[in-house]
């Protein structure tokens, strides 16, 4: 994740004084694509991967399986360029809304959502 | 949260079989307004709030910090019907598509994401 020099370092301590952390001090991430509305996925921003995530648009995650940061498509060039974030009213679940390039699950579905249904209308 | 005798009292185990918790039990819930496509809010869900959420169609979350049951509109009228549930590829988040009535934020806001913006596009 190198960046230039004049990229701020430390995530806006006006953002992070916002942020509810759980106790891994990640906070919820919904992930939805821009024009079409369609949720993506679910991950995990702790601090460094929000910072990342706004100064770069290349949205930035937490793995916590894995331990470790991770940029969507740094393996599989699906990338997701960052057009907008929010931050929900009690400041624990962002909201990014992405234009995502290939298929955003790492199944190849184009969401994280496709293949289990447990219910739909009558 | 009393149903007709004819409704199943254990989520399926099919179902809870497929759920991967975190330390607390819980799954998080993406709440999506189904026609628009807009993201409302994210909350979270035990085995018993997905059952009574599967069994009745009305949106029934676990609150972390009241550490209860609460179904959405139980007290401020701002239900939402349940059109569609679904579970991510890797079992630990649901999507559910439902009809908002009323705002969906307990700040009156439409949905939980219309106060703080972080970043917007060029």
């Amino acid at each position: 994740m190198s960046e230039p020099e004049q990229l701020p370092e430390q995530l806006d301590p006006a953002i992070a004084g916002r942020l509810k952390r759980n106790d891994a001090g990640l906070v919820a991430t919904v992930v939805q694509q821009y024009d079409t509305g369609e949720v993506l996925m679910l991950a995990w921003m702790d601090d460094e991967a929000l910072r990342h995530t706004l100064a770069t648009r290349r949205a930035t995650y937490y793995s916590r399986s894995r331990g470790r940061h991770w940029t969507k498509g740094e393996s599989s060039g699906n990338t997701q360029h960052v057009r907008e974030v929010r931050l929900d009213c009690d400041g624990d679940t962002v909201l990014l809304l992405v234009d995502q390039t290939g298929p955003a699950c790492h199944t190849g579905a184009p969401n994280c959502f496709e293949a289990d249904v447990l219910l739909t209308e009558d």
